[in-house]
């Protein structure tokens, strides 16, 4: 096991109804910016549940942070803010919405643009947040990270800040999710918790385990999720399963490996595809090219999550990495590039780019432009 | 899943060498109070690293908090921390040395008498502390509970205050711990964890295999740790499994027992027995007598922990009950009150001071004394 630190403070407080705590969950006082995105909020309930729970609290509204935050956007929020005189932001939305607001967090304590912190790659000098989260996906709810885009620029790059103080998580707040948002924040989800554990073997047992525990509850909750988005408990523990796989708690001393992430941005930056869905696509490219790499743990994968104990090695990690394309098709996503038409054109800029930067991503460092074709080659 | 809340501030430093870290993570120009046991790190080497990291912090040393640690000796330690006008409490040991600073950091905030505040149960007004451990077991180093005891009256009851600030876990602290302290300490995690676990089925997913994985852990390591407590890594799984095991991780949306618990405490209160040592015993009886209110968590740990798949319901849970005190015994520890000279006279005690103070105990708040009683002639 690796010297590792953890630490993550953020009061998470889920359930029914808890909306309605959120007036004892901010500071006294507190003069707030509540952050939205497109309105999704007015028809769920949530909305109107935020506002009963606001009265007697100063605050103003800000509303259209897009899937994808861009800092486009995020600048008029920043503005808006400092002229209120927020002292507190309360982010209600997906993690876009969160994601945006740590940037907004930090731009508001900050003289320059907002872009220049999203190159830095960290801030710690913010307005505190809290939030109301309404798709399970990100787990920006429980950590401390950020994903902000740049339109102007195709751009798409990670931030990190301060964790929310609190998350409020009510799974009635997710019945009304549209079909493909679900099956997109169950793949966010598993490629979340596999970028923690599909490393080499060995490091930690219990982290191994805990890994492997979200995602056989991702595997036995889809299909219901899919097919009945109101079912409570089902919906509860598929909420639960996406703030603890990004949350720090399944990466206590073990590698990372974040490859699959990073080229699955590069497909959000060019072609405006959902995050979850560019990793349904990448993951299966990301196993087949770095399959000895990962042999132990993808073997261990196969037999822990999907149950493949029969046959000799190469068979059993053909079929790991095959179940795991067909659990991401099960979803309703595609798990080929191109499905959704994307060519050689982005094969080829996505290399150009992580060549520019001279980049070196995944486990072992390895995933540098030329890997990253293969990749998206064994995915075409 | 039910509703609830969580959040754990502490920061989990762990790894080799991590000790030195002290002086980062200690508030600059902080008073400290230094408390430990008996001595053992004087032995491991634990004292002298911390001596070299607290060089340049005005401190004072406080020895002897003994296990299952005892109000007449915290008072003591209260006295001198006042006298010494310590702003901060550094405790370097066990769980019974956390336990036992957790009741000194809310007593120097309290005019009265130590016990009152166990009494109370709760008290939120204290001394900050760290932590440095050295036994993995209880948890106390992530949680906000202690157990304190009264040597006068024979008395035993949990506290409750805030969570440490920090923690340091070096895995190369245990490798000189005494096989039974090991033992007790495995022993001491697999309880807590079935504690939070062995309640009605079905109430989270994703849960059930955080607390299965720890358990998968132990009963893996177990005969690894037991032969060679000097293994790194073995070593490293153990500790992070029981701070893992009672920090709130696996207590999220669910029911949780402790009826095991409040008895093995009077156990220990009338026979200083080792806390671990005493749930070795209990637990069993507890599977028994409450078997049928448990029956489908067991047959879910039964197959998932132990593999037991095939025959019927009342041979599978018959083997998830034999599997478990099999699994007591390998550890070398008694697994009935026989064993440990234990009878009618204790049980009756116990049976009384559960109904003096109306006890109704366990998930269903079902075990009263008579069922306390139950509990005990199944494992005697």
């Amino acid at each position: 096991m690796k010297n590792f630190v953890f630490q993550n403070p953020t009061k998470l407080v889920f359930g029914r109804g808890q909306i309605a705590r959120l007036g004892k969950l901010l500071p006294a006082g507190a003069r707030i910016m509540v952050t939205f995105g497109g309105g999704s909020v007015k028809r769920n309930g949530v909305y109107d549940q935020v506002k009963a729970a606001l009265a007697g609290f100063e605050h103003t509204e800000f509303w259209g942070i897009e899937p994808n935050p861009a800092v486009e956007t995020l600048r008029k929020a920043v503005a808006q803010g400092k002229e209120f005189g927020a002292d507190f932001l309360l982010a209600v939305g997906g993690g876009s919405v969160i994601d945006g607001t740590k940037l907004i967090s930090a731009a508001m304590c900050y003289e320059g643009d907002a872009w220049e912190l999203v190159q830095k790659g960290y801030y710690g000098t913010t307005v505190p947040i809290g939030t109301v989260l309404t798709l399970p996906a990100t787990g920006s709810e429980m950590n401390s990270g950020a994903v902000i885009s740049r339109y102007e620029t195709h751009e798409k790059l990670p931030f990190y800040s301060h964790h929310p103080r609190f998350s409020i998580l009510d799974p009635e707040a997710t019945f009304t999710l549209p079909r493909r948002q679900i099956a997109c924040g169950i793949a966010d989800t598993f490629v979340h918790v596999v970028e923690q554990y599909m490393t080499s073997a060995g490091q930690s047992r219990v982290m191994d385990r805990w890994a492997e525990g979200i995602l056989q509850t991702l595997i036995e909750i889809a299909p219901k999720v899919l097919t009945d988005s109101t079912d409570y408990d089902t919906m509860a523990d598929f909420m639960l399963s996406a703030t603890m796989g990004l949350n720090g708690f399944i990466a206590m001393g073990v590698n990372e490996d974040w490859a699959t992430h990073m080229i699955g941005h590069e497909l959000t930056a060019l072609h405006s595809l959902t995050h979850g869905a560019t990793l349904a696509i990448v993951y299966n490219g990301t196993l087949r090219v770095l399959r000895e790499q990962k042999r132990s743990k993808i073997l261990q994968y196969g037999e822990r999550v999907w149950g493949i104990c029969e046959g000799d090695e190469e068979s059993r990690i053909d079929a790991a990495i095959a179940r795991t394309e067909e659990f991401f098709s099960s979803l309703g996503l595609s798990t080929r590039l191109s499905q959704e038409n994307i060519g050689e054109e982005s094969i080829a800029e996505i290399e150009r780019r992580f060549n520019a930067c001279d980049a070196h991503y995944g486990e072992c460092g390895n995933v540098d432009g030329a890997m990253a074709r293969k990749i998206l080659e064994a995915c075409k």
